[in-house]
């Protein structure tokens, strides 16, 4: 089967909160947009940001709040990077929930939360190559 | 900013019991495997599968089990490839939580949990190209 993720859906409480965040504070912008969902086109697959409850109901499940067992990592190119890219999504409705600092395995990372909490990693990792149309690669 | 996610990472309890669903299931590969964590390379950005306190403990949160607020969704090339699909998973320890039918957007889907709850959409949805090297591109 091909080793391929389509789409990752965030569920939120306001389209318009979540705009604001993603668009403002990462600055990216959205290919498609509806009173429902958002969508982003990222490198090599979709990113959706979808009203909860909608969320909930196509996938036949109560879905709880707050912050899930995962988290979503956004590779920025310097190290000066993580915390201007953190600033600023704090600034559009993010809230930092750990402040930048060097993990054991190395590199530079800290964690912000977007307004439906929904946990961003904003990482500088070297060892990781990135091209120009996104596309990341692991390496070790 | 790059419009770009490098890492997913999820969190879960028993790595061999994820391994699993992962390599048998989706019949995917690991690049990377140690004592707590397990990537994939994926379509242009990397799946971690990581030791759930561990990630908690990087994140700088507590973390809730279950089912957040999100959804993974891994499309196919054929409408009968859903259900086929979905049967897989089910046998490599994941759990249907929506039977597959058709959303109102057209297309086919069902959802799949993963063993720790990660709630998987399995979609055939032909309006959207994915390349050979599984690059999938928002189309209406």
């Amino acid at each position: 089967m091909q080793q391929q993720i389509s789409v990752i859906t965030l569920g939120v409480e306001s389209l318009i909160r979540s705009r604001k965040f993603y668009e403002v504070g990462f600055g990216w912008k959205a290919v498609f947009e509806n009173e429902e969902i958002i969508f982003f086109q990222m490198n090599g697959f979709v990113l959706g940001l979808w009203d909860k409850g909608s969320l909930a109901a196509d996938t036949g499940r109560e879905m709880t709040s707050g912050c899930g067992a995962y988290a979503v990592a956004h590779n920025v190119p310097e190290k000066n990077d993580v915390q201007a890219v953190m600033d600023r999504l704090a600034e559009a409705g993010g809230q930092i929930i750990r402040e930048a600092d060097t993990p054991p395995q190395g590199g530079f990372r800290g964690y912000v939360s977007d307004p439906d909490g929904h946990s961003w990693e904003i990482a500088w990792n070297p060892a990781w190559p990135i091209d120009e149309d996104g596309h990341v690669k692991f390496a070790v």
